[in-house]
């Protein structure tokens, strides 16, 4: 039985303050992969670094080598805590980097990595997040090629921040992105949603669930390469629902195509996960996972994307979530229990800092 | 008039605690880019991540894409304070991963940038920073073309750091590499040593000295062009000289090829950055430089290389600083002005920690 303080007092803990986006400085909210994150990339990054490469904001970018397209994708890791429930940063940093070449339509090879240590970090733990990246890379068929380590004084990181960027393969037409969505397309997952974000809500407030939550942190790439190879051009957008989970996802892909989303209401959300969302007040559609990703593709191979992705286990769930409409452009929208339908926005802030 | 115990205070400051390696735990001089830095790595990072491209230890990789080979190379900026005489961070991030790239002997051609922001960084500073990233890539002809941001919570992170990962396109017989050194070569350094250290010193300890000290923060990308055209092959190890400055780079060199080096005693160390070394009893062939490499040639290539590189701003001090010998392998020594020697060991911590 939860009171009613316990949760007050655990959602203050957990929210973010009232983002003020015009207070002149980096907030919190900056960070959440929704409308500040966005805002802050429009206003003060793409001004001066902006270029055809990055312009798309996709996961990462194609960019020419030798006459062949390569992927390169890059990704720092914050997560707090740095060990949870079903991993620790380390796996992230592989799944992260390893899932966002995937999401670009390319198969993943070399990864470098950037270590912030701070003074006083236990190697017991930095062995521990290493093993993960030797683990994790070695299940994903990556090679970390090279990397550096810098170390800050005591204070002035948070135990251990890590950079890990991707160098990826393509195949001949196959390159799905995020402005390929069209009218009728089917709008799938390939798993249960917001495992990963619960399990760190878990993990750093010290909440106990009625079940235990685990991260599904898990490599992408077998996914991706199934889709590949049972319906190639079929697929016209992927996207890894991390931060801001499957709705910043979904929205960004409405955005970009000129399209509307519509949500079916019948989300695989597990029971567990459900609990603790209603608890903490937090919506499952928006909390992060880091092995599962939207998928959306022509209707006429739904099936045998279905069929793909639930031959491998990471996949075993994949279900279809809504259609791409015509309708309400660059807006997703959720058909709701009563038979009403609300918008589902991008967050202005976070709902969970920190979660990647 | 410098007192003693202004002396003695300045050094207390800027000096790291007695390393302790075996504490079990990760401390300032693990940063260093000398003895402990070197010892982190073999112990606790090669041997789960080691494989050929790796293990070389170099300023980055060279890995096969569709049948040639591309260098990779990745660095995570951590300097305090943000902003110094000469420069900024935003400098940093792109020089020194661009220098890498070059060391390489490859002509950098994509950036990948990933930020950690501190909650309440002041969007001034951030823009300041964002712009000598911009400028600093146009001048260096790469394209920033993907990145990340993630924000901590204020106390988290010192401010800003960023990760840049680059991607170099390498040309047909030119492999510069750390192993390569041969009994003979000449030992050449492309300008004056020390200014880097010495003026983020000076900014961080709010150290006034008799003449203004500035950041040689520079790319190194036409010098290593100029050598390549005018001598080739001739070019056997390229190395800037950043963490742990000349000596650290040219201790590496003298492991790696086995061989050892015997420094003339004659360096060009400007008069001012030999004051405030003095009196902060900092040796400068320790201080790190952002605008620095060495480079050990043929000894017939030596006038042309010279050359080429006195014909660029950047290298207009170009000079020889010793010779590659046979005796005292993996050894550096200098020879001293009462014409004896010294041993020129790595340091096993830091002399000046968060230097880049």
């Amino acid at each position: 039985m939860i009171t009613t303080s316990l949760r007050r007092s655990a959602l203050q803990q957990v929210a973010c303050p009232t983002p003020a986006p015009d207070s002149g400085c980096v907030q919190l909210g900056h960070g959440s992969g929704g409308k500040m994150s966005a805002r802050l990339l429009r206003e003060r990054f793409l001004p001066r670094f902006g270029n055809k490469y990055l312009d798309g904001l996709g996961d990462g970018a194609r960019v020419p080598v030798e006459g062949v397209e390569v992927v390169v994708s890059t990704d720092t890791f914050v997560v707090s805590p740095l060990e949870f429930p079903g991993g620790n940063i380390g796996h992230l940093a592989v799944h992260g980097t390893v899932n966002d070449v995937a999401m670009m339509g390319a198969v993943p090879k070399y990864l470098s990595a950037g270590f912030v240590l701070e003074e006083g970090l236990g190697f017991d733990v930095l062995d521990r997040i290493l093993d993960a990246m030797a683990e994790a890379s070695a299940a994903c068929g990556v090679e970390i090629v090279t990397g550096d380590t810098k170390v800050v004084d005591r204070g002035k990181a948070d135990g251990l921040f890590v950079n890990t960027t991707g160098v990826g393969f393509l195949s001949d037409g196959f390159r799905p992105a995020p402005d390929l969505a069209r009218p009728g397309d089917s709008v799938l997952v390939t798993g249960p949603l917001g495992r990963h974000g619960m399990a760190i809500m878990a993990a750093r407030e010290g909440l106990a669930f009625e079940a235990d939550i685990e991260s599904d942190t898990a490599s992408l790439v077998p996914l991706v390469e199934a889709l590949r190879v049972a319906v190639g051009a079929g697929v016209h957008c992927l996207r890894d629902a991390t931060r801001g989970g499957v709705a910043s996802a979904l929205n960004e892909i409405a955005q970009a195509s000129g399209v509307g989303v519509a949500l079916s209401g019948d989300l695989p959300v597990p029971t567990a996960v459900e609990a603790a969302c209603e608890m903490l007040g937090l919506d499952p559609l928006y909390v992060a996972n880091e092995g599962v990703m939207v998928a959306l593709v022509s209707p006429e191979v739904e099936a045998d994307a279905l069929a793909a992705l639930r031959a491998h286990p990471v996949g075993a769930s994949a279900t279809r979530i809504g259609h791409v409409v015509a309708e309400h452009q660059g807006m997703v929208v959720l058909r709701t229990g009563l038979g009403g339908t609300r918008v589902v926005d991008m967050l202005p802030g976070d709902q969970l800092p920190r979660i990647c």
